[in-house]
């Protein structure tokens, strides 16, 4: 959710029932500060910020973060006994990202309150075992009596119901948050995912740090490189700094890196948050009548 | 299914209240003409055969298909157009598999009776744009109201009823059914499928025709080829011939390739046909009763 989840889009999830979370991947410390002071002043409800553990100023956030009271973090992309600790001391809920049932396991260890699964689907950075939501559930539900998040494919209320019949109990919704009015990017990258058909994104970076992306100029030039096997000194170049900035925020379709899930596919519009919350809701509770009469089971 | 879905696994999946379907992908045109026989005489329930659209044999097999009735056939890796008409004209039942909505409309075009959309997760031949089952169904739902099964990453009751909230009416389940009693694959292979994790499998040459693969010596050293940027020459060379007959039907467990879906992570033991469809029966309708009683969902 870098460069997409400020606080105008996290208190607008939070007001709507939801838990909102800022992404502090895209933001200085400085920036973080003002986002949660802002989050604070707009919305009553709880909301979390999410960390990528492999942050350069790691130290300056959880301060803030502390400091400021913020009831809740995710942490991904590291070791969840780095901050877990620290973060329960001072009266936080942790919640920690995996991308497998192994990770979920080292997670009980490091005595987190939730764990967020997340599959092959997803948008943005990947596990490396390409474990999709569907296969990955089970196996870390049989892994951890902790309450689970499913994440990676979900964006309607059949995809939340259908996660919940693998056993979790609850889920991360990226994409479709990242495309709502109130999200951080630029509207010309948002109006780009609403065209998206299945095939529009595909993991790619593998030898840096897997990724998934949308099929634009940059990531023709990736596939190119990787195709004649190029390694990840050249790919590192490549990247270079600041693409998912200039893709996302400035709006370079081009050039930019263009982050988002699978389940773009199929998302069209770009709606304000309460109409995206409301509508997940009631397909949620209509997939789940339908179940209730059996009788649409035809066997 | 090649190596693994005879007629002892088809008669045993129909008469367990399934559709087997026979796997003609590892087989001679005399071999089918034997294992439908077997098949009739084993089973008085609807059974079908699956063809790849690229068997080298196509004209022998459709001939015999007809010749003895075939009630179902599958088609898969090929145009719906190439034999749908004329299996209609016969009287036969038809659907074909599909990656992508795009294909499911052609479907729908060519007039078969039903789809199969696979998602990236299942073993063997997959689709080129990796789109995973939980993102793939919803798609296929939209782009077609022709009946749907769901396959790939399907081994459990619970993953039927899942992907059946997603929209399918059906599903279509390899990997459990390769890893029973009567599978034809060689013990050894069933025996390492039990126990893999997940990881344990990976898409490769895709250069070629993208394949899941169990990570073995064999696999290793097409990744090893592939990392370096080796192209489908190559990889058509190291791949040789007869290296899946080799691995799934002769337990050659180092340099076979072995063909098995994700969700082969949640499989851990070799069952007769008749107590896996009991099972999946049973936590089908216990996952199900378990959405009847709302209060599961406390939000």
């Amino acid at each position: 959710m870098v460069w997409c989840s400020g606080w105008k889009l996290v208190s607008a999830v939070s007001n709507a029932g939801g838990l909102g979370l800022i992404g502090v991947g895209s933001m200085h410390p400085v920036t973080l500060e003002e986002h949660i002071v802002k989050t604070l002043n707009a919305t009553e409800k709880p909301f979390g910020v999410n960390i990528p553990l492999f942050y350069p100023e790691l130290e300056k956030i959880v301060e803030i973060i502390i400091r400021l009271k913020v009831p809740v973090v995710f942490t991904s992309a590291g070791s969840p006994k780095l901050l877990t600790g620290r973060l329960k001391d001072a009266g936080i809920k942790v919640a920690h990202v995996v991308s497998s049932a192994v990770f979920a396991e080292k997670c009980e260890a490091a005595g987190v309150d939730a764990i967020v699964a997340e599959g092959f689907e997803a948008g943005g950075h990947n596990g490396r075992e390409e474990t999709t939501t569907l296969t990955l559930i089970p196996s870390v539900r049989k892994a951890t009596g902790l309450p689970l998040m499913a994440a990676g494919g979900i964006a309607t209320g059949r995809g939340m119901l259908a996660t919940m019949v693998l056993g979790a109990e609850g889920v991360q919704i990226g994409s479709r948050f990242a495309i709502s009015a109130e999200s951080s990017a630029h509207p010309d990258f948002k109006k780009l995912v609403c065209t998206l058909k299945e095939g529009g994104t595909m993991l790619a970076l593998k030898k840096l740090a897997p990724v998934r992306l949308i099929k634009n100029s940059f990531f023709d030039q990736v596939q190119e490189a990787e195709m004649r096997g190029a390694d990840a000194e050249e790919l590192k170049l490549l990247l270079g700094k600041g693409r998912a900035k200039k893709g996302m925020f400035e709006g370079d379709l081009e050039n930019g890196e263009l982050e988002i899930g699978q389940i773009s596919s199929v998302i069209n519009d770009i709606l304000p948050v309460s109409e995206i919350m409301k509508s997940l809701m009631e397909e949620f509770w209509l997939a789940t009548g339908e179940i209730n009469t059996a009788e649409n089971f035809r066997f």
